[in-house]
């Protein structure tokens, strides 16, 4: 057995990966873009609304006509006509002269600002009170309030949410120019490992992982393609991964955390023109027995058996990676992901590795309470009852009960 | 013009939908269950992993051969073979006997406890030195350590996470009875609005809200159905509002914010046998002309038009909505949606109503700020420029800078 040669720090692994360049774009319906990449800036041809429009119902009029009206001395105005909705003004507003606007209405020329309908009272058929003055754009959204023209709305790198695709509505964006999504190759190995379909024998093991790895890429916005159970044997683990470089942009491989399981990866790997060893094993916990490799801007991945550790492994590298290949301004930045929680118990760990432990989150007196979840990295289960991660620092010697951690909550 | 008769608050419109019964169910393939709402209790068939297995290369021994071993009085063990993965062990050791074991092995019987490998050293062919003691169980997950036969490892109503899916592959569940997913109607109303692939003449706008409702829709869990644009008429309100109700659970209208529209929009809900109306208004800023009616288990909604509204009354009902048409435990309880800052800036409110206060967030020394952003609810901009919401009570006149407020972050 041969033992690990090429740990890394995650700081190292990162900055093996800093020039992954983001994948190739490609024009999408905007209907089908929430959660994709823009891939250019997008500029505003206009400007937005394009006209003065009212933000309430009442009376479009000349602000000056309502200076010093009050209750009992009310401006005194005729109405000159109705605003229809979506349609250009068919008059002008003369001194004296106010129009019914409804919400949303587009002010008739000569109106600078709209009366609310209940600072108002309609004295006979054509003849309106306005008993409060209104200041001159009162109640209106100006042509270009919402969006200048020339304006850079929308950054390339941006993650598209709901109300980004209701600007890009707004500026007539039908199709969306968006970064193509990651094809990421999922293969299990390992001779104890069957098929989820199958009834394991002693000694053996359904598939966990590959159904692990098949959530968390969608989650990250790749798409995953399962390439099925392969045995640990040089000969399939390299024809599994010369499949996968052909059909993905990067290569999944879990399997047994054994050294012997290690090396053949690392040997399938390596027998491959142009694969550069990026590393042999981590400094984090749990995830040691990890593998990367890199073969152009395509990665390889040796991800260790145990469920817990592929999750973290996936969940410290792989959301990063996958954030550049999608071309994401600032890969797993987000602030979202975390909360902060007061922890209520003592945690060892090791300096030289950054440790992550399994929380479980609960409500405190005012505040939020992380319970951390001991137990070994085979058990899934433990992913079952944690709501997210704590990570403790390579410099770290522990964290102490009452501490203050940021807590990454676990998604769907 | 007919002013809001039934304004309810959020909490009136919560309890009216408080009976909102689940969906049906539907079994689909694990795979494609990602974020799918469990419809019944998983209870687990078996044991896992339902044997003895090594979490370390080493050798398999039993554990009171080797009490009281040190570097300087070591434990002699004699090989008497090697487990092969997924393989039962054709050997059962005897006293004085271990067996080398790979990670993710099964013990074979008459050992108890593994040593490590480096805590080993092969004298000779057969013959191993261990230079410390172990405990029994030491580096071994029993049978029922990960899942008990008969435990319930997920429960109805649970989201399905990545680690879910897991749990679920190491149970042999490769189809999963999940609740359907809600069908939701889009309809945008309003004269003044024109499909994207329009040019908006002067006193026009593009269809905005159809597109965030739709982005919405998809990340509440819900499919959404786009009906088009139908114009302020009673008969073309009621004729999509009739398409809507057969082809959906939720009905979305959402149009004009002029009292006029809404009037139509709520002669048009009510036209419909069973219809009743539960609120004409609510007590929210932005988005209160909103309209909420119920046919039995499905709603209509008559949204604002102001995109910021619609947005925010998606936020604070239709999540919740969708949760309980989906079968989700705790609806919209979710920890993971809110992170707390500082606001940076007074806000003041009206007691009496519940408002929705859109905040930037940024890095201070050691905490996060949230800086307020004003700007009227037409203008989906300010949207783009906010990454959250900030809830201020009914009963509070308002905010103070340096207050630590909780942010609802948008999430794409």
């Amino acid at each position: 057995m041969q033992t690990f040669f090429k740990v890394k720090t995650a700081q190292e692994v990162f900055e093996s990966l800093g020039d992954i360049e983001p994948l190739g774009s490609e024009s999408i319906p905007l209907r089908s873009s929430l959660g994709r990449v823009l891939a250019r800036d997008i500029e505003s041809g206009e400007d937005l609304p394009g006209f003065h429009r009212s933000t309430v119902d009442g009376y479009a009029l000349a602000a000056r006509d309502t200076y010093g009206a009050s209750e009992s001395l009310p401006a005194l105005l005729t109405v000159a006509g109705e605003v229809g909705m979506g349609t250009m003004h068919q008059f002008v507003l003369k001194r004296g002269q106010c129009a019914l606007i409804p919400t949303g209405g587009m002010l008739p020329e000569g109106a600078d600002a709209v009366a609310m309908v209940e600072y108002s009272q309609t004295l006979e058929e054509g003849l309106v009170e306005v008993t409060r003055p209104v200041s001159p754009l009162e109640n209106v959204i100006q042509p270009d309030d919402d969006v200048k023209k020339g304006q850079v709305m929308l950054k390339r790198g941006t993650l598209l949410r709901p109300q980004d695709l209701g600007i890009l509505a707004g500026l007539g964006v039908a199709q969306v120019e968006v970064f193509a999504r990651a094809r990421a190759a999922i293969i299990s190995t390992g001779e104890e490992v069957v098929d989820i379909s199958q009834k394991p024998r002693l000694g053996q093991i359904r598939d966990i992982n590959s159904f692990t790895l098949h959530g968390l890429c969608e989650k990250a916005g790749a798409e995953p393609i399962y390439l099925g159970i392969v045995g640990d044997t040089f000969q399939d683990l390299k024809s599994a991964t010369e499949k996968g470089l052909s059909q993905s942009d990067v290569v999944l491989l879990s399997g047994g955390s054994s050294v012997g399981a290690k090396d053949l990866t690392l040997e399938a790997f390596s027998s491959f023109d142009g694969v550069e060893l990026i590393a042999h094993g981590v400094s984090i916990s749990p995830g040691k027995p990890t593998i990367v490799a890199r073969k152009g801007n395509k990665t390889l991945w040796g991800l260790p058996g145990h469920p817990v550790s592929t999750m973290i492994i996936f969940d410290v590298f792989l959301t990063f990676l996958f954030g550049k290949l999608s071309g994401l301004g600032e890969p797993a930045q987000g602030m979202d992901y975390y909360i902060e929680a007061e922890l209520d118990r003592n945690v060892e760990s090791v300096t030289g590795r950054e440790d992550y432990i399994r929380v479980k989150l609960s409500h405190g007196e005012g505040r939020v309470i992380a319970t951390p979840i001991f137990g070994k990295s085979g058990l899934i289960s433990t992913m079952i009852e944690a709501d997210g991660l704590v990570r403790i620092d390579m410099n770290t010697e522990g964290l102490y009960r009452g501490d203050t951690v940021r807590v990454k909550v676990f998604r769907s």
